[in-house]
This record gives structure tokens, sequence and C-alpha cells, in this order.
């Protein structure tokens, strides 16, 4: 569930996944600046950054997704999720989404 | 007390006033972009842009200072008070730090 926070200056929305729920990889392009910034206010989930371990986020805690750098993030197993998402604002941005979490990867996190 | 979440891409600060606590009345300048978002976390408390009246502020709601504009914003009489700061991205951007918040202006607030 996707909830706007605003729309101006940082546009910011509280997201929010139950258990096991993931987005498709994907990527925020960008010529400039760009990426996201995630801050977790609840739950545990995670985060991964292609070509690199899973990274775990709880409540409190801040990851800086790269722009141009192929992603996904939601919940863990066992416990609903929420983070706040924020657009790093940036020049010739663009989202690009591409294939699901699939289970053999996902159902290896703890 | 302020707790820096991230100094990456949108500096992210989480910022916490105890009952009456209030920062001086202070402008972000900025050429282009710029300005400041809150994010409420926690209990009561006010933001107040010059010319304005004063706007409560409480968990989970979002307020957008704009760049080149004189404000202060603090805890309620009654309550601590909890927002994230984000600096937002702009150029030329410094920040000018002015007077205090009367009691004459602060205890006007219910």
């Amino acid at each position: 569930m996707l909830a706007p926070l605003t729309t101006e200056q940082v546009p910011t929305y509280n997201v929010t996944f139950e258990p096991r729920c993931r987005n498709n990889w994907h990527i925020h392009h960008a010529q400039k600046g760009g990426g996201q910034m995630l801050i977790c206010v609840y739950g545990r989930g995670w985060v991964q950054l292609e070509g690199e371990p899973a990274h775990e986020l709880k409540g409190g805690e801040v990851f800086n997704i790269p722009p141009n750098v192929k992603h996904w993030h939601g919940a863990a197993k066992d416990s609903w999720f929420q983070h706040l998402s924020l657009e790093v604002p940036g020049e010739g941005t663009s989202n690009e989404w591409l294939e699901p979490v699939t289970d053999e990867v996902y159902d290896k996190l703890p």
C-alpha cells in the first residue's frame, strides 16, 4: 500500500508491505542526482542491490539506493514492513520495472 | 537533540525538542530548489512561516518549508516533538539564523 505524504520538494510516500510482499527488481535511472532513499519506520524487511547480499532494514534505519542500480525491496517472511520512500531529485530521471524476485531467491533470506 | 540519519542524497536528521523548546527564526536561502521538509514522527509541535499563523504538526504529518522564507519550528507547551528534517537539494544554498521566538509570540499558541 502506498500513501503519498508529499509530492512537493522531495516526493515522499509511506509504503507498507505485508509479510513476503516485495516489489519487482527495478532501476531508478538518472543522468545526474536521482536514486531513492528508504527510511524504515516499522517492522523488518530487505533491500538488495544487484550483485550484493540482501541488507536487512528495521525501524529507524535508512538505506541510500544509488541511481542506475538494479534492486528490490520488501518485507521479511515473518513481518510487516513499512518504509518512507523518497525520490531523490535529479536530471533525466525515469523508472524501469523488471522481473519479479523469485521465491528461489527470496526463500533463502532469514 | 539532532541525530543524523544520512548525509548522502537528501541529508536527513531526526530532531527532538522537549516541551517549549524551539529554534530561532531562520531562513534556508537558495537560488534554485532548496528549502526544508519536516516529517513529524512523534508528539505535537509547531511550524510558523513569517506573516502566517503557526501550523500545528502531529505524527505522520509533513510540512514543506519553501526556500527564502523566514520561519521557526519547535515543540508545543505540553508535548515533546520529534520530526525528521530533510535538506531539499538546491543551488546556492545557505542558512541564516535570526532572533529567538519570544515568549510573547510563543505563549499565545495552544
